[in-house]
């Protein structure tokens, strides 16, 4: 398998930034551009600098041109085809039997908790984090794992799940008596890998084995326009984009990760978006109700209540499981509601997915390369004829794309665990300045609530300023409206677990942060 | 029945400022005053204007200290008595044989549609808005139902809501073959009453027949400390406010409203709040679902789907009928489940109630009065012993009020019924620069949502600015994205209605307006 465009190298475990291909000289990259139909990308090359030059030759000649032209056309022909086939017709619901679901199997939760406990004991289980995207619509140049939302700790998305490996690797110890391990591989982008790895070395890997935190890296395809020509966002500069999450596939077998995962007799594996604060990490419910199924695949959903709520639905089309994104379905099939008033289609995916390692070895090794790419339309800033950098205000060409999901269809026993949103998902996709969804403010507000009901449900009691206790649903009655201070260190409780000693009984004047050293009660304004 | 409190008269139906009870020296008044222990009321009487004194004395005039004293005494009875017991265990949800559902009970809608209609046309339903209360948190300092919320048309929500009666009497006419009328009573405050009927005279009652607009007004009582001693918020001005939506019910009595209806031979109300810009006024499915089901009582729920949501909810408490607001309960009870999953007490009030005409004359004669007034603890600024205008920084004392929904209990036959809250539920309470929730952007996207939908069901489709037809589903990652710009005028379509003649098969450019003068299609930044 030829490497596609991976911008630098892509070394395993090493990434550092060298050049892997040798410099060739204008000419013969230009004859293999003209095969290709893509000679307008050395149009400008005598207009650039050295460095730009050099960059340019060798991003070109670790292309395969064949293979991308490739893609284009079959993206084309598959985009084209789902747009003159409507789905909605085929799609049929997920059915009860293969459904999981914390509010209508609470009898079950306890057992499935300890099947996976049990797993995770064993080091059967390994987490696998997409962090390969930028913060673009966050605002910020930095991966968003570094990204700190404001709670009282100002822990990052990276430590707090970090701390969740840790003590779910306790919990485990402590249950069965052993000294497990949860490798974490973190798949990065050629954009975000260096600084990823900086951040994690300068924080120790926040008390996780070095070796037990493994980097890799997505890769990347160029931006095309209609017609199938790479598109150049500067006179020596191809427009490039990493080729969505689904590049994970792809990634894992060109930098042996499945090996790593192999040699390490890891079982089943966890894969999750770096973005929700509140995702937990490897939950042992979630991977104790799949390998209690039989399941080789599996998704994670919250309910979706409204119709018109733009969240992909896991469901099965022509028999087959896979995850229909909102744009792709009438209204009608959306509003479509199932004899007890529910939606028909409401497994909304959150992207946290359970496979049995011998699965994604067959994903790796057959399945995912006879995907094709998707197509997203995109306004893309790009060099005209004349050299002048155009900002197109409607989409002027492509980028591809797989999906995490796409491999859904080649599950065997595929099973889909719903969980509630409030407790499980709240993913950090806006900046504040925005308002509204999905920002550092309602991530940090669903933490501290989560973390609140925690405590109350352990026993324990929130008071105010003049004494009086606190309602346990406050009067949220705005968005602006600030909900109770409360965090508690994941490295003190996982899922709300071990709280009744230290909090039952006790009132807390909120900031309460609950850490390995103690409980702390912030003044106002404090920190 | 002595008047309380109404500051202003109370005429039916003309409520001018005049003043109804004749001046009193203050010798009277300060015998009154210290017999029931509130002579420190006079305590600035020298110290203050002309008319300022003209005007206190006379609102104590109007004062019935004795039955204010009392009702300060039984609602803090009350208050702590609700304080030492627990309303959790005594709490049961909403059986499924008293609950009616849009979701559930699909089949059932076109008749309870039918059946309610036919009651409208033979001029038997009559709707009741509250709208005593002033946009403080809004941010407005005129009535609600003023404000323009910024749709296209610019219509105000008083508008919205005449024009729904006007096309519901026009749907029942031609159904019937009638000629109906739904007569509105509106109850204000005496802060807003003049404001409320001038507005409706300068815009000739919205085409509704001016003697079918019958205005009332809320009463008022003032705020007392915790010793009962009643505030005074200037050294001449006592604290007022308006004594809670409940007010409705003595209001009714006190202003022959109940006789009008008598006399209109009404048999059903429909009673809502003016902050809800979705609301179906008189909704015929509703009414028609009460009357099927022979209740005399009703209330339209949405479902709470979030444990913690600031809602209250309806239930049955020791076998009786109420709303339970969320600062009542425990998390532990906020979160339990039906074995179906759902939350237990979902039936989220939403201010929206049907009551039969005899049911509600016995509510006002004989079963409201018996009621107790709740109790809000309040920062209330206040002049100090030295006449210092004080304002405090915790609750230093109450208000009290009563609820619509307090007479639930004394229902013989109540009955719920669900609807979806994208389709009927969007209130307007917070100011637009407070940002999130209930303010005018969210109140605005909501109805152009629901309007969008309309149009995709009736078979029509909306293009872009390339010509491309817009997903069903609009990408809305964030809640500051813009939705699809389409407005319906209630003329044209009470709920979707009629509308696959104009639209069916058709592209619309947004922004899009439907209405009696037919269908406009706005440039961008355009009307």
């Amino acid at each position: 398998m030829s490497k596609v465009g991976v911008a630098g190298g892509s070394g395993f475990p090493d990434t550092e930034e060298t050049t892997f291909f040798p410099a060739m000289d204008v000419k013969k990259v230009n004859e293999r551009l003209t095969a290709a139909g893509q000679s307008h990308l050395l149009q400008f090359i005598e207009d650039v600098g050295e460095q730009e030059r050099a960059e340019l030759l060798r991003d070109l000649g670790g292309m395969d041109l064949q293979e991308i032209n490739g893609f284009f056309h079959n993206a084309m022909k598959v985009s084209d085809h789902i747009k003159q086939e409507k789905v909605d017709e085929r799609m049929e619901a997920v059915p009860r039997e293969v459904l999981g679901s914390v509010t209508r199997d609470r009898d079950r939760l306890k057992d499935w908790e300890k099947e996976g406990l049990h797993r995770i004991s064993q080091s059967k289980v390994a987490v696998l984090l997409l962090a390969g995207g930028q913060g673009t619509r966050l605002g910020v140049s930095y991966p968003k794992g570094m990204y700190d939302v404001g709670l009282p700790s100002h822990k990052t998305l990276f430590q707090i799940q970090a701390e969740r490996i840790l003590k779910l690797q306790r919990l485990a110890d402590e249950r069965f008596k052993t000294k497990c391990s949860v490798p974490w591989y973190i798949m990065t982008s050629g954009r975000t890998m260096d600084s990823t790895k900086e951040f994690f070395a300068r924080h120790n890997y926040f008390g996780l084995k070095k070796e037990n935190v493994i980097f890799f890296q997505q890769g990347m395809l160029p931006a095309m326009d209609y017609e199938g020509k790479i598109i150049l966002e500067g006179k020596g500069k191809i427009s490039m984009a990493p080729d969505g999450n689904g590049g994970l596939y792809r990634a894992l077998g060109s930098q042996h990760i499945v090996d790593d995962m192999e040699r390490r007799e890891i079982g089943y594996i966890h894969v999750y978006c770096v973005d929700n604060i509140l995702v937990k990490v490897a939950d042992p419910t979630f991977i104790g109700f799949c390998v209690q199924k039989g399941a080789d695949c599996g998704a994670k959903v919250v309910e979706k209540t409204n119709p018109t709520e733009p969240v992909g639905v896991v469901c099965r089309v022509d028999g087959r499981y896979q995850v229909v994104e909102y744009s792709e379905i009438t209204l009608a099939t959306a509003e479509k509601r199932s004899p007890d008033g529910r939606l028909m289609f409401n497994a909304g995916n959150i992207a946290n997915h359970f496979f049995t390692l011998p699965f994604l070895r067959d994903v790796v090794n057959i399945y995912e390369p006879q995907l094709q790419h998707h197509v997203a339309q995109k306004k893309i800033p790009y060099v005209d004829m004349q050299g002048r950098l155009i900002k197109p205000d409607k989409p002027n060409g492509i980028k591809m794309e797989k999906f995490v999901f796409d491999i859904f269809q080649f599950a065997k026993t595929f099973v889909v665990y719903e969980v509630l949103r409030e407790d499980e998902f709240s993913p950090l996709k806006n900046a504040d300045s925005q308002n509204g969804k999905d920002n550092p403010t309602t991530a940090r507000h669903a933490l501290m609530s989560l973390h609140h009901r925690w405590v109350l449900t352990a026993g324990g009691h929130f008071i105010d300023e003049n004494g009086t206790r606190v309602p346990a649903i406050p009067s949220l009655k705005d968005l602006t409206d600030l909900p109770i201070k409360c965090e508690i260190s994941p490295l003190v409780s996982y899922g709300g677990e071990g709280l009744e000693s230290i909090v039952k009984g006790r009132e807390f004047h909120p900031t309460l942060i609950i850490d390995e050293t103690g409980v702390h009660e912030l003044v106002k304004n404090g920190i």
